[in-house]
């Protein structure tokens, strides 16, 4: 069913100590080809504005060679997406995020573009609502969407800033403990645990991991470490 | 409004190296007085059984004077809640037990219960739950509830395991971040950022701290440290 899309899916934006979108700059690059049009949904911001995150956005995409334009600032943004050549959408609050896309009616005019081949860039909470669900995210639930399911272009679940590390002396859950749950209750899925600096790249069917390792949780197994260049069929099983 | 109730809401049940529920024990004693018959809640499990869970919580209250049943093994879950002499509310997934308190029908039945005196006790995720919404959560939405609106028992958000604290190296939001988030969208709401060995007794309109100092976050205001044993108002206002 879906077989066109291309995404590149990323766990994070910028790693400590980096510029903005600097580790992905030249996946990105290599990812969008040509001169593109870029719509660019800023909606995860919260606590900054969304003029000013499109701004910095699109001063990354365009030493790239890419025109960015933000979907918040369009009378009507389902219509203004019709023109864009491929979508990005910017990380923040996943919730947030997710229920600006229903309020907007992105969620449908994405999803139907992007099955149908428009390139999809996400990061962190962009790569959640790429997800079936937005159920893996590590995101605070400050507002309510209307439901939890998103826009359904992978068939995994994918966890971003994915850690195996905790706090010393602190008794809250680990990320390994909260998929665990996760699976728990949702037994046939797949879940990519996408460290800061990996991003998953999707062609058709293909997804191949580029980045650090990744680890990919079913339930009922070990957690299975996958190494940057595999090449994944969309349940994530190496090739 | 909401003036008779009493409530004990714990950070957390453990600390590291303790036995379970060590630390709140003679809080708990205290609280509830003369041996009562407490109607458990297990439904925050989610990769362990509600009976194990009822069992090791009953053990605890057994020490202290008490009677457990969980509410999870009786056919009609609101009519059993009729019975209690007090609630207790355990720790685990947020979203997975706040669904059920609504598919159950206990939601209604207990807020209605503690609004008239019940005593409740509920820690990490039942102390989210006894607030207005379950917003200031860490956990998971590893599924979804009909809504995000809980018990509104208390007038005030509680973050449990609060910590300032973050991963070295890693580019995840802090808790204050998320906080910070969660007040730039709900502005006239206060959250008690509750660290782990803390809690609040809720006597009527009274509210005190007791165990380790805790930070009351609001919109717009830097973050208050709220010494142990001070008392406040429902906004959580040192009186």
């Amino acid at each position: 069913m879906i077989m066109d899309q291309r995404l590149l899916l990323l766990s994070n934006s910028t790693l400590p100590g980096e510029p903005f979108l600097g580790w992905p700059a030249e996946h990105i690059r290599d990812f969008l080809g040509s001169p593109k049009r870029v719509a660019f949904v800023p909606f995860a911001a919260v606590t900054f504005g969304h003029d000013e995150y499109t701004e910095r956005v699109a001063g990354v995409f365009k030493t790239l060679g890419h025109e960015v334009y933000g979907l918040h600032a369009e009378a009507d943004p389902v219509k203004a997406l019709e023109r864009a050549d491929a979508v990005a959408v910017g990380g923040g609050n996943t919730f947030q995020l997710l229920r600006t896309l229903y309020t907007t009616g992105l969620l449908r005019a994405i999803r139907k573009r992007v099955r149908n081949g428009l390139p999809y860039i996400g990061w962190s909470a962009g790569s959640n609502v790429a997800c079936p669900t937005v159920m893996t995210t590590n995101d605070m639930p400050i507002c309510e969407p209307p439901s939890l399911h998103a826009l359904h272009v992978v068939g995994f679940q994918i966890n971003p800033h994915y850690t195996a590390a905790t706090l010393e002396g602190h008794g809250g859950e680990s990320r390994d403990q909260r998929l665990a749950e996760y699976l728990e209750l949702n037994r046939d899925m797949t879940v990519a645990g996408l460290p800061e600096g990996s991003l998953l790249r999707v062609e058709g069917p293909q997804v191949t991991l580029e980045g650090r390792p990744m680890k990919v949780f079913r339930h009922g197994q070990e957690a299975v470490e996958v190494p940057s260049g595999a090449r994944m069929g969309m349940e994530l099983n190496v090739r």
